[in-house]
């Protein structure tokens, strides 16, 4: 399937935006009009560059408002068409898109459209050009794919096919379904984009909101899936307004683009034939923690902490300063390295770490060097796109190496052992440009579910969280965007955390007290609204207080957590999950967040 | 009127917001409970703190989902109610807003709700407490204030009252001359937001983006007259949920809240009364620009351009290194001083400068600090809220002394006069979290009218514009916040520009052109759309090209202009408007960004 990509969606002038594009593999160009008026470039020069790229255009969009009630209007929008045709002649590009009409002369009727597209239709036929007859979700009068399929089905030209745009058909709420009465010749071009699901102004929404195939809220693959079945063989090509992207990197934006587009034909060519393609390979979903990584330089009070957490220190590895520490059944390595404590590396259980790897690279995550002594452990590791490095484990099976080997047994022991059995989640702060991208590496890549956004109130702004969860909730990963204030108030680094799961959080919490781990400190006046709202038994809430926990509940279960101070840029979050809840106790962010500004931390 | 505002308006910790709001000179604050819940002070702490600070607590908020379809949930609702009335009296506040329900198990019977109300009052009236029952735009069976008013009205309890929120009656479109039914001893509290017209989920615009009286799209004026107009007066109160000031700093917004408020009191009285206060005193709209002036260290090419441009060196000050600079009624200062040019200043004419000064003080603007010789004209300087002097000028009038009259004539003479007429309009660039304060400056304090944003794309990003301008457009502003990249590729500074009129651009460009003028190039390609778009005559797009020329048009006239290049942060417009052209040729904004950015400028 050929990839292609409207100028419009990464930023830079014309050229940065071709070379990107081109770098980031893509066939192919929808050129956008405002990118060619702004240009220096002549058309000529920009044809001759787009093919030094390797890139064909593959469509000059948009071409608004050709329809007219009014003949004298008709006829003037006409030459304006002519016009764009000798250009296209020049740039080489044999396609044009026409947005159904939004202003309030569009025809209103579907017998003089049908001429009108017909008259057009021939005018392109006579410069060798085909023209794409797209329904915008505002349009005045055509503003369904149907609508816009019927009028092409009725003018019956050559030179006039349909374009098909994601997010016009679903941002609308139409079925996509229908798509699979169109002949797959008269689709004469499609357009793909995902989008959040917002309820807003759609005119808005699209013109800001859009994101790319897997990152947003639209069932995408089942469209895509419906056009690939008309037998269309024209280029999927992204087109995506987004204020972010415009001002992000378009070579990062660029790559990200092209991840979706592989990741989207890998789904839909599953979703078809119930095969995974050999490129996009298939791997399954992570099915556990097998370790957090710390990078942390000696001396940083971090194994003091670990300690204090009732960690034991079991491993040394066999080659590299790396320390392995063991509560139930969470590990946490200790890198000596970097100059602030910090969270470096994940390590994920997979049943196949080789596939999981290979799904990893060719979906163009950057598979992490490594060196390996002859008799080591391959580990494989890809690095996330806030730089995390992800290590693929299959940790205490027969049927593959197990990574703990490379550790020699450290005969530790602890008498603080505090009840932790395992790691329930990691939250990970994320840059504010790379939301979008980090749902779609998790989604596609590990094949995780994103929930919804929430937002937490932070006293010098935002914190936007989106939890991502495999099958089970085994792994959870909770992304953070801070939109807070960056000046002399607000120094601190983004911190990322590690949350250690427990079964009895006040057992646990009352040796952590007595092991002496520094503990956020927890405002009285949080209990006392505690006790406004849940009606918690006296002992319950003395507890809460006393250990300086704090508490949820929904109609699943409750939750109990607290916090230690942060080390470094890391700190730890110790939870009990009662039930089913499946939250990360949201409601009392806001209440982490000012202590830890505060200076609590 | 006593002035109030939500503490969960600014930014900060919750002693940080309760210094900030009593500089800021307000009588009281709403108390936001998540504000106290995160905080380390007790309740007895905060009511000190606040008095120490001369502010009252006048509101205790939200209480939510009181009322309950299940007799049950109900108890269980009134006796978190109950631990909420031992907190306010510890506090030491007696009304609670208590918001209408927006769960599922709200109670939608006018019967059943008000005997719930009824209970929740006596229960209140126990405590010396009132509540304050308001109608959320979203609730879901009680959504309109008029409805809140008439379960108040119903249950008829003097521990119960009615809130009034200018967002949730704005925002639905309900008329607010209700208002004027309800007794105003039975209005318990007033919210005043104001909010940018948008077409979405109200909700999210709830939270998102109110802003304060005077800044946004609502008429708060009217709304507040009704409200006085009932008798009310308990305070007016800035309840606003923003993005922008959750990250800003907390001092600049709540001088700007107050000044909003101290506007709003005036227009008010103004409209119930036709007469003005004596604070803030009334003074006449800008009638026309006096001078634009820029600062630039000697030898910068300020001087050179302006002489290319046509202008006359006339005048020199008479104890300050300040040159005036003349061309038609166009008059720039250069004032050699700074290390880059820049538009430092702009003079305003006005009818009356030194009630407009007042006016300004009044609203709380910066009043800048001058040093007169004993015989120079005192000219009254305020601050805009991007830095620019604002002077306040009245020009070649007897019944005021002539800023002029500093300068010393210089027999300067030229032969490059290029046609120029007047200042037609300045473009200032603002910081992106001071966009609604510049607009509520120009409006409050200069009786300007702002206009709709506007969106122009950016190769790196978007600039979002929104022009200001006085009657008859004798005083134009546009300002200007890119939302653009600020990495590697983008490094210029935030320019400003200045725009000069003339009748006749095309022969005032050819003069230009000869006399060397730096113009900015204009790529080709947007020649040919032009051509396409507008089926100009031959020569005139001729001309346009040859020159350099940018062309826009619309039902009202049309608009050629051209840009020179950009000299330190500071470039200038020559515009010509035919007919009754009143915009500023948005459409060709990226054409000149692009360039700009490319290194055009």
């Amino acid at each position: 399937m050929r990839k292609s990509i409207a100028t419009v969606s990464v930023s830079g002038t014309l050229q940065e935006k071709l070379v990107a594009v081109a770098e980031a593999g893509f066939d192919g160009v929808e050129l956008f009009e405002n990118d060619l008026i702004t240009t220096a470039l002549s058309p000529a020069q920009v044809r001759r560059q787009a093919a030094d790229l390797g890139l064909t255009i593959d469509l000059y969009q948009p071409f608004r408002d050709l329809d007219s009630s009014s003949g004298e209007r008709f006829r003037a929008n006409l030459r304006r068409a002519e016009r764009k045709f000798a250009l296209m002649h020049e740039l080489g590009v044999d396609t044009m898109l026409v947005c159904s009409n939004v202003s309030d002369d569009a025809v209103a009727d579907d017998t003089l459209l049908a001429e009108q597209l017909h008259t057009a239709a021939e005018a392109a036929a006579a410069h060798g050009i085909v023209l794409a007859y797209e329904a915008l979700a505002w349009g005045r009068y055509v503003d369904d794919y149907r609508h816009a399929w019927r009028i092409v089905e009725r003018v019956d030209h050559p030179a006039l096919g349909t374009c098909l745009d994601s997010f016009h058909i679903l941002s609308r709420g139409s079925d996509p379904a229908g798509i699979r009465k169109i002949p797959g010749a008269k689709i004469a071009f499609v357009q793909l984009a995902d989008a959040p699901l917002l309820a807003m102004d759609v005119l808005q929404w699209s013109r800001h909101y859009r994101c790319f195939p897997g990152q947003g809220g639209f069932d995408v693959v089942s469209l895509t899936e419906h056009v690939l079945a008309t037998g269309y063989d024209g280029p999927l090509s992204l087109e995506v307004f987004n204020d972010v992207f415009r001002k992000s990197d378009n070579r990062r934006t660029a790559r990200d683009a092209m991840r979706s587009l592989i990741a989207l034909e890998g789904d839909t060519a599953r979703m078809a034939t119930g095969e995974p393609l050999a490129t996009p390979q298939h791997a399954p979903t992570p099915t556990g923690f097998a370790f957090a990584e710390l990078a942390a330089p000696p001396d940083s009070g971090v194994a003091d902490l670990l300690r204090s957490l009732g960690f034991r220190h079991t491993g040394r590895h066999r080659t590299k300063p790396v320390q392995l520490w063991q509560q139930g059944d969470a590990r946490v390595l200790v890198n000596a390295g970097g100059a602030t404590p910090q969270l470096s590396a994940i390590g994920l259980e997979s049943p196949d770490p080789e596939r999981a790897a290979g799904r990893a690279e060719d979906l163009l995550s950057p598979v992490l060097p490594r060196e390996w002594a002859p008799d080591e452990a391959k580990l494989d590791a890809v690095a996330a796109p806030d730089g995390t490095a992800l290590f693929f484990c299959r940790t205490g099976h027969d049927d593959h190496v197990d990574w703990q080997q490379d550790f020699l047994p450290v005969a530790g022991t602890t008498e603080r052992e505090a009840g932790v059995t395992r790691i329930d989640h990691v939250a990970l702060s994320q840059p504010w440009n790379q939301f979008d991208e980090a749902t779609l590496f998790y989604r596609s890549v590990l094949g995780l579910q994103p929930h919804d956004i929430v937002e937490l109130p932070d006293p010098y702004g935002l914190l936007r969280s989106r939890a991502i969860s495999g099958p089970g909730d085994a792994v959870r990963i909770a992304l953070n965007v801070a939109e807070v204030r960056d000046e002399e108030h607000i120094t601190e680094p983004p911190t990322q955390h590690v949350a250690l799961g427990c079964d009895d959080l006040i057992a646990t919490a009352r040796r952590l007290h007595a092991n002496g781990v520094p503990i956020l400190a927890v405002p009285d006046n949080y209990y006392a609204d505690l006790e406004a709202r849940f009606e918690l038994a006296p002992e319950l809430l003395a507890d809460l207080r006393e250990l300086g926990l704090l508490y949820d509940r929904d109609e699943r279960g409750e939750y109990l957590h607290l916090y230690t101070k942060t080390v470094g840029q890391v700190f730890f979050e110790i939870v009990q999950r009662v039930d089913h809840y499946a939250g990360y106790g949201a409601h009392n962010a806001p209440v982490r967040l000012t202590v830890q500004h505060a200076g609590g931390h």
